[in-house]
């Protein structure tokens, strides 16, 4: 009999052997619970040896955790991406803003908010020209009507524009006027769309699904990496959960765990996710301390006529207010509100 | 002053006169904070009075009343719709069951289960061909292949073919091998794709989103009604909640109140509701007791093997028993299962 | 060095010989990673040598198995109990009907409705003496005159009272009144509470909590049959979700994963789960169908003036159609319903 | 008739004198259908009527509106409520720490802790001797003797313990021991634990229930204030969501929400929250960013061989660096971690 001390030294290198032979595959992988059974001798019960030889037999199989090397993952990419838009490079640890009015309603609307946005230097200008709406009889976007102006109105300020597609149908009529294509959170798992903008030259903001686990978050953006676009920024925007006193209920976790799992750029939405305009100010403090690469709201200049979530668009001096105290915020961390 | 006992009648009196005019149109409405605080002497709060005028104002707008009464609501259409599939009137009554493997792998796979169903005289064959996936790299369905042996089988047998459609594109490759397309939950929101299936001449079958509420699976069916498809059948599968023991929670008061508030029939998908087949009957059972018009399952010749969702979906045997013990259940309801 | 072949048996050898040792507590369970590290030669992680040696070291501790029976389970009772309220055997196959008004508020209110159940032939009260509010402002319950209420009209028809406790300092002071001691959601894990209702020789009906998981609802009853008290009933009452539609989401899977894991008798309150009176039939068919031994649900003569839950509770004349209706669907499947 | 543009100048002034009149309780609230409907010659629905008459009726009620002013709400009190913990003033504008071992299993252990926490001038000590646990067969506290440890190695340390209560009878036994007493998630809604504390002269620190909302979250901590102990701090801790990447979700807007509805310090408990060690740093930045008075985390010297919550414990090392970083953080807004 082995003596007691030395049982667990003969069952590691035992361990060893095995895992040698199993990767130099002398031994192939075939379990039979029968024969396992007969031989075991308890007190172990066959269960137990069945998920030990189990363990040992995946844990080397080298080929089986390559395939798990996600192209999402810190796995297969060390350092963080850059996603350039214009002369603004997303990813680069400064946090940037994405501003502009919930739906593209006119001209002068678009103008007004990127006027103030150039003013404070800004150049990502969002807008929705297409918008999906829960009724069909809702206000359903300007269409192209509405990728025009906003393309016009970023052309003269400089700007980039990000706008949501919802299908791989408009994505070649709104080409010429997008730079940055937003994936919606209810579009988060139409898996033609991923990948139609998997093979787009422009870069995709991909909105975390209203119910989406981090994980099928994570995979979506592995449709889009998938067909060859690297540029994706991932967007955590609030999750549904019995809580009524926010429209969604911001998952501030998500921004490091996606942050140490992905190598993308992270920017939270808090304006889809509270649904409330006093709480603007401290979720985007709280997603830059979380560590995320930039902060996406929704500015009006008249929100309570706004055809579209009237109640969670700050108005422009709502807007400066805001980028005061977040350039306060970030300038005692030696952060400029970047553009 | 008024005497204390006239001021309600006083009021009402007022309140027609108000409608009236609001009605023909003598009276626009514009609402001034400022002006009505100024002539507010108390002890009511500015609010509350302006919280009544703009009651005053919307209730009595006919015509937004009027669009309220949504295409799928009982108030639209009194009595239930029956839906023609093959010679199967769904929605008259009595329940019916859509059968089939989760994904179609091979002819042989199919042509097993819907020789079993035929022997029961059932006829509504499902089968998955393009297979919405979390990861790029798992299954993603045989394509236009699938639909093929799903045509072929249920043809062999007299059967109608319900598979998913998950994008416009796909949609007119498929038309002819199809016989009921399905939405999946996935795709509930993607409203592109709705309006698409709105404009086909076959009937939709349309899943719950994951987190969808009831309100926006109503809506989202109405989206397809909208476009002048009346062949809408609405089916609840789970939702995602914090509960782990099941993969959803099959939220069973759906079902009633779908049936009524809308005259859409209603099924129940009791496969990928739990996620274990020992919940299979008992779901089934309480989704026919609370009022649903049928239910969904998965069947596969050898589930160990199957491609997708293993562990939910019965074998041959299991697919039987379930089948004798909801006839008997319903027997005694003195409803034959209908096919 | 070994054979392939043989490497397997050798492991299973030595896992005997470990087992045995760790049994006979000739070996003390001490893992240190550093000492494994140096002594592993890959290729398995140390990582996953020290989590084999952590299952050896568990798995034989055959007391840790046998506790793990729990005393709830099936795998501890096969048959079900039965929980004995008067003559009325809960747990008989054949499903009982607990009734009576959210709270207490009358020696009146509760007469009326006992008076209808009496007629037939019911014998399970229930009554809210103590009641949990969310506002300390809002009607907290007759206390000891309610309980003296439901004992007196009880008495008159010989019936049984269910009344929920809330604290252990009132379990005395209640003791004489009651048969059956129920405890709320809102004290699901109130662990002393639930020791001290195990010490009773009363029966407990034990409420699922607000968003308690089906393994945390059975570890609760554990805490009470670990005391000595075998008459604990289990009661689903909805769980918190997304979903607004309803005030909890009913979740029907319980029912069969409770019957099927434990030997207790399980009940479905139909009022809280889903706060709304126009889906009390269906709920309650569904869960009987789905296996319920039995309803609750909540019945005030007048339940415009309820001073709690005023939506949910049915009238006595609903009472009525909500009883014929059960009856002649119970009546279907030869079963009565039980009183 | 009235002309176009004096109808509502008629009708505010019509509201003022109602108002007036059932201020001075001239008139009973007394609202018949039938009448109303008898009177109301349309165009607006009697209900539209109605409606308005009881907004009328208890929006002036004067007594009702004052009872709305809670305790716990900034219309009660405007200036932030200071709870004193020895020496340290929580809700003074600087976030302090909350630190200690998940459970108390020995004197050392506690030791180690606290000497560390001295080290960097630390006062906050917690600790559990009481321990709620969902398997009443898991490792429940030392009790009284945890107690005991906790409050001597406090005392060398000059510190204040903060540590669970779960039960009324056990506050006289703890009383002496403890500077805080801790109210758990699981026991938010036990309310007689809360009006007993509330009875204490002793701060009180309440954490947010497993699924409670934030209303319910404060109306518990209005049970402790309307008993007279105005020394409440609340504690956010992470809500059960559909997630499974964390434990629990914190939500980060509950934060600001409770600063703005409330006059009380908030903290936000980072170990139980996402019960990984690896998002304490992000999320205790999160938190404070978003505006919370403290942070509480755990601290084990050997997490590994913890008796509860191994995985969320960190070690010394950890700890220091967790500090580090935090220090580091708060530096930059000119706030010393405070004690």
């Amino acid at each position: 009999m082995f003596k007691a001390e030395r049982i667990d030294d003969a069952l590691i290198e035992l361990l060893c052997v095995k895992g040698q032979m199993v990767e130099e595959s002398l031994q192939k992988i075939e379990i039979s619970y029968d024969d396992i059974a007969s031989k075991n001798k308890g007190p172990y019960q066959t269960e137990t040896i069945i998920e030990i030889l189990q363990m040992l037999a995946c844990k080397t199989s080298k080929k089986e955790q390559d395939s798990k090397v996600y192209l999402h993952s810190r796995d297969h990419q060390l350092e963080n991406s850059i996603v350039k838009v214009g002369d603004t490079l997303i990813g680069d640890q400064q946090p940037h803003f994405i501003i502009g009015p919930c739906s593209v309603e006119s001209y002068e609307q678009v103008y007004h908010v990127a006027e103030q946005m150039s003013e404070r230097g800004m150049t990502l200008l969002r807008g929705g020209a297409f918008k999906p709406r829960t009724s069909p009889y809702d206000f359903q976007g300007l269409g192209l009507n509405g990728l025009q102006i906003l393309s016009e109105v970023a052309k003269q300020f400089n700007m980039s524009v990000i706008t949501e597609i919802m299908s791989t149908e408009s994505i070649d009529e709104a080409y010429d006027y997008v730079d940055v294509v937003q994936i919606g959170s209810r579009n988060m798992h139409n898996f033609d769309l991923l990948r139609a903008v998997g093979k787009l030259d422009k870069p995709v903001l991909l909105k975390r699904g209203l119910s989406a686990t981090i994980h099928e978050f994570k995979m979506a953006a592995e449709y889009i990496l998938n067909e060859g676009n690297n540029n994706v920024i991932l967007c955590e925007r609030g999750i549904r959960t019995y809580e009524t006193a926010t429209r969604n209920t911001l998952d501030i976790s998500a921004v490091p765990i996606l942050k140490q799992e992905t190598h993308l750029p992270v920017f939270a939405d808090v304006s889809h996710s509270a649904g409330r305009k006093d709480l603007l100010i401290p979720q985007a403090k709280a997603a830059i301390a979380a560590g995320a690469d930039g902060v996406m709201a929704e500015v009006h200049p008249n929100p309570q006529v706004a055809l579209s979530d009237a109640k969670q668009q700050m108005d422009l001096l709502e807007f400066h207010s805001f980028m005061d105290q977040l350039d306060n915020f970030l300038h005692r961390f030696s952060l400029s509100a970047s553009v």
